[in-house]
């Protein structure tokens, strides 16, 4: 993972400055300012500016709901009740912008979050550097038989020796062809003064989807939940998770009742249909429930049972 | 304009709090942070947060164009290339949040805008305030004959008496009412023991449009520009227009360089049709154009000879 | 409840027309076309066009999952699928446009959704009709006691009595001042031929918030199953749940795989905190929790209870 | 271009099938539906439904401006006069869904455009055709020497062979490695029994940006105006401008009016800066104006002197 040289001036520059100001600041945000998180093999998440804090939430939810909040005496308390009752817009009244280094195939992933807004570094204008996502051998998984989208055993042995092989080759060839192509090296000097060049909108096509672009993204509190929420499940795929994972880590230093309340209400919480909660309350109620005749397919049962510890 | 005490002292707090920041700071706008600008008799607003500056604007082209910016060296210049040339990501990497109060037929205009974030204060939670919009007797227009949703001449005399005394009787009758059925004063108490109280979700719809309602607004830089646009505009009602032209003040604060750019590309641009420019390009050839035969319309032809100062 | 004549010839004429269509057309909503569902005193909604339907949802999924969907052979079960999973993409490529009319106290409740297309009634453009919603005696509530938006037991005598008569007596008040101010009856005929009329902009802040308005509102099926998911729950106020149930039954007639997955795996569903699950699983073994040491406040215990079936 | 068996099935049946209904039809667009417009090598643009036509745009406007609009007698009328001042939601009011194929590149450019709806092939849970997009030889540019996201002159000779021949090699390259490490062949057949096969979600990065992918886009009328006005510039990249352009034909099929006010009042049309508006108005006066002095750069001042036909 390598900031450019620019970056790296500008990150060192950014981190000296220091201001006053009569906005909510939050300390331990502040100490992870621009400092690039490490994800992946060359990837990178580092938070660039932000807007409010856990109090910023409270505020907002004091003027919606006026005097009626005068009973909810405690900012936590008033925060849980927001995240439990699904109430959005007091989440949205915060904001946060993060620097964020990925591969292709996941930048198409993210992008179709749609409530947030993107400047992505645009290969039409400029050349990309040559770096490929190549996964680490554990997370060179089979497809996995039961799930048609997700991950199976890890390959071993020659079988993944040949992945890693293939997929290093073929970037790293596509990428060579991509410079001579445009007849630039990385750094835009010409490698042979008799050719044109092909224009850079076009030799971007032969690169390879691993390789690594970057954009600023911002975000509010409410839809950025609404994407870890999606995006650190277990369900999504291993390469956009880490990123998922380490914003769930900017989350608690930032607005630290908010995380909290988020763990609870959203990522650790289930949701049960109509049947399922039939069937819960059959069950407590000392009733043997089988699934065959429960109403519910054999996969939801499965589900189900898993979600109340009575597996096996 | 007046803000509640418990506003007040949460103001008092803010203005008087400090702290290090190493996020983008400008000191124009801090100086405006908090304090509200008084519109209309009791409206106001003021900026309760913000996130970037002209800067944050360069350093999202930057990203997006990376090496292909090199040869734009000067901020300024880059951000009029990119107003003039209608980008708007850079400009959505800046985002500001206001505290507004305003009357409730002009909240019914400004909520159309849906690209952004807001929290009112809500009717059904909490007790309105007495305080209704009563236009000064200079805008007390009467309906244009020219224009189906503009203003024509000032009323005077004893028809702008009647109209005035009409407004503020039938506000004062109609909250009236509301406290009574509410069976509660404006601070909450109650005022009948023996009577129960409407509840507060039905009460309300016993108000008039011009009762002052309050948010808080949260925007990008790009959509509060197409806000601004908009109702900024000559053709806005009044009513929007006082709240518009303030927040443009506020704009020249916070990042002067796009408020400089948005004024010469944006406020003080025109669109000319495809006809429209057909007729300009004949007249600067030295050709005698008519509206008859020109393919514009009577009122189209005003507005280009208008436009290009050709009137009369 | 009544179309104006325009719009009850328009109407005659939209149901009269008749066109092939290579669409995909629902029989079932066809019948119910332009027909106005009558909803409160005044208000309506009617469906105006329809895009999609059951199939539309499943053939986007197997686009989306290609051949990864061969195994899900049948429609239904891909829809329940989509659902229980929490796909939206979908859902949003049906499409449904009504007809409204609303109080205005509604029509702002109803505004805050902003994924959706709206062209309403311009006050500043026309001039409104006298109409106000004046609930029913069965619907004039106090004030709950336990929940500060609820509402509690029915309001009756003399008090309901009064309550109704200062609703009828100062909404007509203020229309009738509102044409005095702009000189002009219902129809647009001017009254007084001495006086200007104030202009329409202005004379509509003197109408009361339950005044009816009528707008054009129209939303992909994702954000409808969204809007029906808060406005159709028992929290909802009730002058705007009525609309949400209206359409309830048009979801059922356009679409009803979907609005059958919708009723078990949204409507019906709960969620449970990670909290309140943990409780669930260590009663299903057989253990006694109780609220105290439970980690739930006693709000949330009840609520737990009360999803469990627990109560009493 | 090249639809699969499965789709080419549907079409048959869709184009087959005949039903009545109330809807607005519009029988130049019915004409169209289903059948896949050829762009590019392998691409294509279909259409599979919409909702509304020019009438819809009128009649959701006289909702909004109601009796107002009386005196505005005719639709092609009202039309542009809403187009020329900006109006934008009644041209929200219909809505209209594509399916497309496009290379991945081009892809990446077009979902930038977020106010859209979009189902793409998901290469998670199934395996990419093996297509490639390979441009005509005349579209085979240099980079621009004056514009650094434009093209130049077109690559001839040696040049030009070795860049199609590598474009060739390497998209094929990668595409048999990805085949090789998904053990599958692009129908799904495993190809070793010994072997397990990499999973979808991963294999997928070893793609080059050239190969083609699908998906569903639905937009509405005024959306798809904004994406068109962009992207069938002549400034965008020739590989989505030819989308572009084949979906103005569709626009002008499907609502003619609002497609000849759009090339007047947007794709025909300039603006003019409020300096540029100042020199037109002083050359107009019969004033000579130079660059230099004017205010304008000299790019400024070279684009204004084209608008104004006075190059040379």
């Amino acid at each position: 993972m390598a900031l450019t040289d620019a970056q790296q001036q500008e990150l060192a520059e950014a981190k000296a400055a220091r201001a006053e100001t009569r906005r909510p600041t939050v300390p331990a945000l502040e100490a992870l300012l621009f400092e690039p998180i490490p994800l992946l093999d060359h990837g990178f998440i580092r938070v660039i500016d932000y807007m409010g804090d856990d109090s910023a939430v409270v505020q907002a939810a004091r003027v919606s709901y006026g005097r009626g909040t005068r009973a909810v005496t405690e900012d936590r308390g008033l925060i849980r009740y927001l995240m439990r009752h699904w109430h959005s817009t007091p989440f949205e009244m915060c904001e946060i912008k993060f620097h964020v280094k990925l591969p292709i195939f996941v930048a198409r992933q993210w992008i179709r979050h749609r409530m947030a807004n993107v400047n992505e570094y645009s290969a039409r204008y400029s050349i990309m550097d040559r770096e490929f996502y190549i996964p680490a051998p554990e997370q060179l998984a089979a497809q996995s038989s039961s799930n048609r989208q997700g991950r199976g055993e890890v390959l071993e042995g020659d079988e993944a020796a040949r992945v890693l092989h293939l997929l290093r080759q073929d970037a790293g060839t596509a990428y060579d062809h991509y410079a001579e192509m445009l007849n630039e090296d990385e750094a835009g000097a010409p490698l042979d003064p008799a050719r044109q060049g092909l224009a850079r909108e076009l030799a971007r096509m032969n690169l390879t989807l691993n390789t690594y672009t970057q954009w600023y993204w911002k975000i509010d509190l409410h839809n950025l939940m609404h994407f870890l929420r999606l995006r650190a499940d277990a369900h999504a795929q291993y390469e956009i998770r880490v990123y998922a994972e380490a914003m769930l880590k900017v989350l608690e230093a930032w607005v630290p009742a908010v995380a909290e309340a988020f763990r609870d209400y959203r990522l650790g919480a289930v949701t049960l249909s109509a049947q399922m909660l039939e069937i819960t309350r059959r069950l407590l109620a000392g009733e043997a429930v089988e699934q065959a005749g429960s109403g519910l397919s054999k996969r939801e049962w499965r589900e189900l049972m898993t979600v109340l510890g009575r597996e096996g």
